[in-house]
């Protein structure tokens, strides 16, 4: 009988700054009364708090919290932004889980919005929560200087749009209506735009709500882009080894429709191997921040070790 | 035999700002070769470009350059904002023509997108033209002054999402989910927020980019809200009055799914009586200007006259 796993210092970390994290959206996403006299609907907002409340270990916001209090940006004041990315986060989930995309029936083993509610208010809740984050980016609270909330949207919406995000999205459904395998690159690609890029930024964020130094900066963007790496192949591993009941959906569900992941192209061991190197990529890039980098370390081991 | 009438000056202006922001648009749209390693998705934004280009008066843009040139700032300096609205309009029609939505085939005499493309490209290719419009909005050259960026995407994102566009959208699905008509100042709220509510931020986009004092702001906001509420009671009565060809979508269709009109609620005579009271106010709100406003008072009464 093995005693049960202590928590981590980093695991409690964690724990902490995503409670910190539900009750900051759980308060955007509910109006002050009186306030003033727009109306919100309430079907709508209902399905904007099903999708964005209540789940996820808000990988995205803890790393533009960590980043930015690493170079002493104070967490609460790093809330709003971290909220912004997630709501993005949360958009794409419930646009990806529709009938005519990856028509999925259940997401963290609650019903998709479109089950919870029907397809057309999932559709607009994805649209209002999008719509959202650039209203939170974009609002004085987020940080008192206008410049840095002007580059903040626009770095959302590169990581988000046609470029980013949205585009990787477009070339997996390209994949699966395509016959035959994406090459390696052609997956590495694909994965960095659908996934990498909300988690690059969700990094770079926090350094540019911190007023980082651009070799900083770069140095920052350059862990973001591995870990988001990492992320997505510990997704394909953690797909392919079939552990249902911890994803909370169907397992094996990509590869049977024939999605490019990299576990597909180079086998099982190899895409650990790629994940290893990768990590060792993302720490090599926090080398000039020293101990300070030790959350953000433990960030990208528990990225490559786990990706939900 | 009539003769043929002869184009006014103002729509003249008209279709002239609404080819320079066709041009702009396609622009915004044309990724610059080899400018830098993001990948666009071809497909993505062939549907993009299919929701965005060759169609429409353009009527919101048209609103930001006017208003802005009323106040003294150059056209050319007005477009990329113009454009922002415009695409968060064309996201709109995108989304709204979903068979999970209106279920509409054309789109001014054109399939829409999911008939040209399919159901998931087209709810990608409004996700990815409302990420668009924040990020041209964000973008330095589309003023100088951060802070004006910052507010520019604020009221757009104020004006889209849930207590704007898309809350409208949502409370329209609601009417036609319930029985019975909705009263007057249900409908005329839905209406506010569906259309106005970008159509009045289209204004004050305007006022915002060319630095407008507080009063001429609040005056601008007074004729845009009058202006939008013109624009939908316009738009019942054309649908009322079943002009199919020059609607290019299935006429009567609103009345026929018990959607909440103003032509329902006030009978013919009565929203044309409600149409014309509302172009008298937008008229006398911009009283203060002068003869500097005479093209946006053709504007309000050519929208009147005319919806699309």
């Amino acid at each position: 009988m093995s005693a049960a796993p202590q928590p981590s210092a980093f695991s409690e970390r964690l724990a902490s700054i995503g409670a910190r994290v539900e009750s900051a959206l759980d308060r955007l996403l509910t109006p002050a009364p009186l306030a003033d006299e727009i109306v919100r609907p309430k079907r709508l907002l209902d399905a904007m708090r099903h999708a964005a409340l209540g789940g996820g270990k808000r990988l995205r916001p803890f790393l533009t919290i960590e980043t930015a209090a690493m170079l002493g940006w104070p967490e609460a004041k790093a809330e709003r932004a971290a909220c912004a990315i997630e709501f993005v986060h949360c958009y794409s989930l419930v646009h990806d889980d529709l009938p005519a995309m990856d028509d999925d029936d259940l997401r963290r083993g609650r019903p998709t919005v479109h089950k919870a509610f029907d397809e057309a208010t999932a559709i607009l809740a994805g649209d209002a929560l999008l719509t959202l984050a650039f209203d939170v980016m974009a609002d004085e609270p987020t940080h008192p200087d206008a410049s840095v909330r002007a580059r903040l949207v626009l770095g959302l919406a590169r990581a988000s749009g046609l470029g980013g995000m949205a585009g990787g999205q477009m070339l997996d459904l390209d994949a699966e209506r395509e016959a035959g395998a994406l090459p390696r690159a052609g997956i590495e690609r694909l994965q960095a735009m659908k996934t990498g890029a909300l988690l690059r930024y969700a990094v770079e964020a926090g350094a540019i709500l911190a007023g980082a130094a651009p070799g900083e900066r770069a140095a920052l963007v350059d862990y973001g882009l591995a870990l988001g790496a990492a992320f997505q192949i510990a997704d394909d591993i953690l797909d392919a080894e079939g552990d249902a009941q911890a994803l909370g959906k169907k397992a094996g569900k990509d590869a049977g429709r024939n999605k490019g992941t990299l576990v597909g192209a180079l086998g099982l061991d190899g895409a650990k191997r790629a994940r290893d190197e990768l990590v060792v990529r993302a720490l090599d890039a926090l080398k000039p921040f020293g101990a300070r980098a030790n959350t953000l370390s433990e960030a990208a081991r528990f990225t490559a070790a786990r990706a939900h």
